[in-house]
C-alpha cells in the first residue's frame, strides 16, 4: 500500500491518518478500548480515506490539516458500521481475525461500535468544518437504512435488482459519496465540483460493493481472509446470485435454495448452490455491472479539475480490478 | 409540563424542539422509521433540553436558533443510548411502552439506535457550531464507557461507591454536563461561565441518576410506569442496595443475594431482597447523597449570571424532589 500512496502523492496524509487513528483510543475502560483497538488496527484498505485525500487535491499538493480529520471520521464511521454489521450478520471473522462479538461479547460489540461512531464525531469537531458534519451525518443515516433493508427475493428480476441497488446504495455508496464530498469541501472546491465528486464517489461505491459481492463467490480464500460463499451461508442475496437465478438456473435448483435460504440445515446443499453460482454467468454479469458503474463514475470526472482526474480514475480502476 | 415550560420562559423553544424532532424522521425504510418514531414520541421529561435552554439564557429572552438544534442533538443522543441500553439490559418496557427489541427485533433496535445517533449529528450540523459537536462527541464516548462499566460488588464500600460513581458519571452526568455546556455556548457565555455551567450540569446529572436509582426501589408503579425493583431483577447494583448492605444487613441476606445476582431462579428471593432494601436506610442514604450533589450543583451557579441562576436552581430542586 505504501508504494501506492506514494505514487498517488498522499503518503504524508495517510501516515498522519494512521497516527491520528492509532492515538485516538484513550478510554480507561478496557472493555471498550480493547475491542475498539482490535477493529481499528485490523488493517483494511483505507479506500475511503484515499478517496477523501484525492478529492481534496492530493497529488503531492499540500492539503489543509482538516482533511486528515475528515478522512479519519469517514474511516471511523465505516469501522463502526462494520462492527454492528458483523453483529447483525453474526459473522465470525473479519479480515482474518475474530469479530468483536466473537472475541469479547455481544454487548462489547454494540458499545464499541457506538464508541467508534462517537470518535468519528470527535474527529469531525477537530476538522472544524460544519459541512463535513453535514455530509457524514447524511451518510450515517443512509448506512443504517441500507443495513436493515432486505433483499429477500431473486424474482422478479427487476424488483430484486431494485432492492439490491437500494440496499448497497445506502449501505456502501452513500459513505463513498460522503468521502469524496468532504475531501472536495476541505480542498476548497466550488459547489459544482463538490457535486461532481459526490456523484463520482457514489458510483465508485456501487462498483466497489458489487465487486465485493462477486469476490465473495469467486475470490481466493487466502487473499479474501475468509472462505468463499460467506454471503450465501448467511442467507444474503447479492447480485451474482440474482443473475445466476435469472440466466443460468435451468433445473430451478438455485431458485429452490433461495426460497429456503436461512433454513438450510445441510451444508452440502449450500456447497452445491455455491458451485452452481460460481459456474454460472452470474459473477461475470455482476462484474459487468460494476464496470458500468466505473464508467459512470469516470463521466462525472469530466467536470473535475484535471490534476485530480487522473488519480481518481486510477482509484476507480483499482476498485474494479482488485482481487481482494 | 407546559405550565412549567411557560413559568421557566422556554415554552417557545420547547415547542420548536418538539416540532423539529417530530419532523426529523424522513426515512422511507419503515423498519428504521417506525422504531425511531416509537422512541422519539414516547414522551419523556426533556430535562436535558430544558437544561440546555436555561443554560443558554432562557427566561423569556430571545435565544439564537442554534440552541434548538443543540438541545435536539442532546435529546437524540439520549434517546439513542436508551435504545441500546434497553437492548443490553433486555428491558421489556420503557415509559410504559414495549421497548424496540421487544416490539420489533434485536436488529431493529441496534440500527434504530445508530440511526437516531446519526440524526443527532445532523441536528448538530444545522446548529452550525463546531463547539456543540465537541461537547456532544465527548459526552457520547463517555456514555458508552459508562454503560459497559460494571458495578459488580457491594463490598468493600469504598470500592463499590467508586465503581458506581464512575459508571453514573459517564452514563448520565456527562450528557447533562454537555447539555449545559452547549446551551452556554449557544447563549454566548464566556469560557468561565461555560465551565461553571458544565460543572453544574455534571453535578445535577449525578443527583438525577441517584434519584432515579432510588425511585427504582421505592417509586410507585403507577407514576414510574413499571414495577419497582427492576434494577435488582436485572442484576444491576445501584446506590440504595450498596448502602443497604453496608448499613442494614445484619443477617447477611442481602450480601448473599448480591453474590448470586443474575443467577437467582426463585422470584420470591428477589421480592424478599426488594422488601429488605425498601425497609432499610439505603434509599434515604442514597437520597441524601443526591441532595449533596444538588448542593454542589448550586455552588457552581455562584459564578453564573443572576438571571440564569434562579431558574437553574429550580430545575435542580425539581430533579431531586421528583417522584417519577
Amino acid at each position: 500500500m505504501d508504494e501506492l500512496f506514494a505514487r498517488l502523492g498522499i503518503a504524508a496524509e495517510m501516515a498522519r491518518l494512521e497516527e491520528y487513528i492509532g492515538g485516538l483510543i484513550d478510554s480507561p475502560v478496557l472493555l471498550i478500548a480493547e475491542p475498539a483497538r482490535h477493529i481499528l488496527t485490523a488493517g483494511g484498505k483505507r479506500l475511503r480515506a484515499m478517496l477523501t485525500f484525492l478529492s481534496a487535491g492530493g497529488n503531492g499538493r499540500p492539503l489543509p490539516g482538516s482533511v486528515v480529520y475528515a478522512a479519519a471520521a469517514i474511516e471511523l464511521v465505516h469501522a463502526a458500521s462494520l462492527v454492528h454489521d458483523d453483529l447483525i450478520d453474526q459473522s465470525p471473522h473479519r479480515r482474518g481475525r475474530p469479530t468483536i462479538h466473537e472475541k469479547w461479547s455481544h454487548d462489547a460489540a454494540l458499545l464499541a461500535g457506538d464508541y467508534i461512531f462517537a470518535l468519528a464525531a470527535r474527529a469531525i469537531a477537530i476538522s472544524g468544518d460544519i459541512r463535513v458534519m453535514e455530509h457524514i451525518a447524511e451518510a450515517a443515516t443512509a448506512v443504517c437504512e441500507g443495513e436493515i433493508s432486505p433483499v429477500d427475493q431473486v424474482e422478479p428480476l427487476e424488483e430484486s435488482l431494485a432492492a439490491y441497488t437500494f440496499k448497497i446504495g445506502r449501505k456502501t455508496a452513500a459513505l463513498f459519496e460522503a468521502a469524496a464530498r468532504v475531501g472536495a469541501v476541505c480542498g476548497g472546491c466550488g459547489d459544482g465540483e463538490v457535486e461532481s465528486l459526490g456523484y463520482f464517489g457514489y458510483a465508485l461505491g456501487m462498483a466497489f460493493q458489487i465487486v465485493d459481492d462477486v469476490l465473495d463467490y469467486i475470490g481466493d480464500e487466502r487473499t479474501l481472509g475468509k472462505p468463499a460463499g460467506g454471503d450465501l451461508r448467511r442467507g444474503l442475496i447479492t447480485l451474482p446470485l440474482i443473475y445466476a437465478v435469472a440466466y443460468d438456473d435451468g433445473d430451478g435448483f438455485l431458485r429452490q435454495t433461495v426460497d429456503r435460504l436461512g433454513h438450510i440445515a445441510d451444508p452440502r446443499e449450500i456447497d452445491e448452490a455455491l458451485r452452481r453460482v460460481q459456474a454460472s454467468s452470474g459473477p461475470a454479469r455482476a462484474r459487468q455491472e460494476a464496470e458500468r458503474y466505473q464508467k459512470e463514475a469516470l463521466q462525472h470526472l469530466h467536470a473535475v479539475d484535471g490534476s485530480r482526474r487522473d488519480l481518481l480514475a486510477e482509484i476507480a480502476r483499482l476498485v474494479v480490478e482488485r482481487e481482494y
